[in-house]
């Protein structure tokens, strides 16, 4: 029998306990967040990669792959399968032949945020939850109220005076409880912990619900599907909660045991952090499972300024399967590529996904990356969401007045 | 032989006179714009609309119609096949069953614009074209300034002082030579006039290239297509400059010819106005042929302040020859669409987007549009562009503050 989603249950990838995905889960008790399983081996009979093909143009299209058991929960407005766009010109300037742009602009709400939202929403709504609490830098925040507020759930979300102001908008004009907090993400996040302890609230809280994962995880599957069903040699993604380079890993692992991608070859995942916040990196360089809080963290590229991410072993364990890297960039840096890349390739990307290219620059600099490598770096949003990263400063002419060259 | 496109030659739709698609053309020497033909006849031999079903999701998909003769020369971000979403909670709330809205959100630089750009940027790089002029509201200026950065081409833009800030932004990193301009779109126009007069610049302004309408139009084959080849009973259209109205009702006319779609019936077509600048809702009601400058135009719905259009005579055409209809909406039914889009469906629409579902809603009012109608209403742009249309206020907690309900 064909079933629309093939889902297993959930697991812990710390202590190995299961739980089941007919009802509300959380962290498992040992505190870790959970991980969604398949019947693979079942997919695999029921579906071709072919069949994908001819598919809805979404990250649907994976629906078996999906934990939303009835197709009647899902809660879409068309997100995924984004464009992977050639960067040719941006190529040659850093000496890569075979550069290219996962370009999550093109997505409701402007962020790849969508993905986890859709998803985690989706499955909420299978679940009968009717109310959630999170806390949020901004994008998140965004997201999960517009897919809430078409889900007709009620969300109250919390969120950093700082955050950038468009998301507050959005988050406010989708009608959702919006409070503002004088602190950081991590203050915010308290607040979210006594609402979900005193009124029984859902934690959607990043990794504390375990189902976003798998909306960001559909990165994974386009990128090998865009490339004929073969994985680059080298994927950038700039991390903050690290949900989507956990995703991507785990997506590809599922592929190979699909059989759909060769079991031999894993791009090389690279974790891009801002000089100003770089727990990961720190991590990284000193062969450690975890990473440590990072203190007093500061970057403009407010969606990777998160001290501490709860799946940071995960993340880690990500990039040592895969021989990938973890870089820090300057702010300077992050700018110069975000002008590039709009001067060169037409591209408003934010300042997160410029961060991979200034990795990108600098790895092929240091010869980690060698100049025919097929590398993807990951735009998570769009740059007119933060307007007030770039200035625009313009001469103004009278009006009758001519423009003299 | 299969050929990339099958253009045929330019028209007059005025006077009837023809023009080579090998030269760079501006208006008709009678001043109107230039439609493009195509060799539909060899179309109909050479290609079905099945395959296209399996084609890149792109509007580079129908790219047999399309100007572009070599495919080298095409420019793209991933724009075409947006979502056509279906609308239904807010649906219920006017009483209707089939409402929906077709996002042209989810496209590089976040506006339809993109489409025109794409197609008229791509057309300019086949012509040799290196430098161009256009007057600009915002969005369309940044379109073509993000597409000829990435064609490599060098464009002058002149934009009123008061334009969405945002669209001024993504035109300065572009790189594009921007000037703002103390005055209204046409006193912009003028400026460009005398740039293509004095420079010999290949003039961009709406309608004045023939090309970008062909862009706009794949919104038209993309609604059949995504529909099952069929077409709705209404579309509901926010009309500026009305390039996306004629582009529409020329591509369902070429589907026709093609035999893709029944000859027999066409969607009416409405443009919807605001009630502070509505020329071509006057010119309709007195059942004009064209329409007058509108003194003092005046909306917060910037792309729809169009006081006369170069192209009205056709976009009135277009609404009499569906027995479609023509309405103008108020700036606080506009606001309070933008609100309900929001909160009932989660999609933070842009105002002109609104208005088409405030007219909607008098439509169904009205009893021109009957309950089980197919309406789509076409959304050209996201919300967060213009963040100061939304009030985002909200209590502030401080830290460590608990939230009580």
């Amino acid at each position: 029998m064909q079933m629309y989603s093939y889902v297993s249950h959930l697991e812990c990838p710390k202590c190995g306990a299961e739980y089941s995905v007919k009802d509300v889960q959380q962290l498992c008790t040992c505190g870790s967040p959970l991980l969604v399983r398949y019947h693979l081996d079942q997919v695999k009979s029921a579906l071709t990669k072919e069949e994908i093909g001819s598919r809805e143009n979404s990250l649907w299209r994976y629906h078996e792959l999906l934990p939303v058991e009835d197709r009647k929960h899902v809660v879409s407005m068309g997100e995924g399968m984004t464009p992977l766009l050639k960067m040719d010109r941006l190529g040659s300037e850093y000496g890569l032949t075979q550069l290219l742009m996962k370009d999550e602009g093109l997505i409701p709400t402007g962020s790849f945020k969508a993905r986890g939202a859709a998803v985690g929403i989706s499955k909420a709504k299978e679940l009968g939850v009717k109310t959630f609490a999170m806390p949020t830098n901004g994008n998140a925040g965004a997201a999960w109220s517009l897919y809430a507020a078409r889900a007709g759930m009620e969300p109250y979300v919390i969120m950093p005076l700082d955050a950038p102001l468009i998301t507050r908008k959005e988050t406010a004009i989708s009608g959702a409880n919006l409070h503002l907090i004088d602190g950081l993400i991590s203050d915010a996040g308290k607040v979210v912990a006594e609402l979900v302890k005193d009124q029984g609230f859902y934690d959607a809280s990043t990794l504390k619900e375990p189902y976003r994962i798998e909306g960001k995880k559909t990165m994974g599957y386009e990128i090998a599907e865009q490339l004929g069903w073969e994985v680059p040699d080298v994927i950038l993604y700039p991390t903050g909660g690290g949900v989507g380079i956990i995703g991507i890993y785990k997506a590809l692992r599922e592929l190979q045991e699909l059989g759909w991608i060769s079991k031999d070859r894993m791009p090389r995942l690279v974790a891009v952090q801002a000089e100003g916040c770089a727990p990961i990196v720190k991590a990284f360089e000193k062969r450690k499972a975890e990473s440590e809080f990072w203190e007093n963290s500061k970057t403009d590229a407010f969606g990777i300024n998160v001290p501490k991410a709860i799946g940071d072993f995960l993340v880690l364990e990500g990039i040592y399967e895969t021989e990938g890297n973890a870089i820090a960039v300057s702010e300077e840096e992050i700018k110069a590529e975000q002008a590039l890349t709009a001067k060169l390739e037409g591209c408003f990307i934010c300042p997160e996904g410029a961060a991979t290219f200034a990795a990108a620059r600098r790895l092929k600099e240091s010869g980690w990356i060698r100049e025919d490598e097929k590398v993807v770096c990951l735009n998570t949003g769009q740059g007119i969401k933060y307007p007030e990263t770039v200035r625009a400063e313009a001469p103004v002419l009278k009006k009758g007045e001519k423009l003299s060259l």
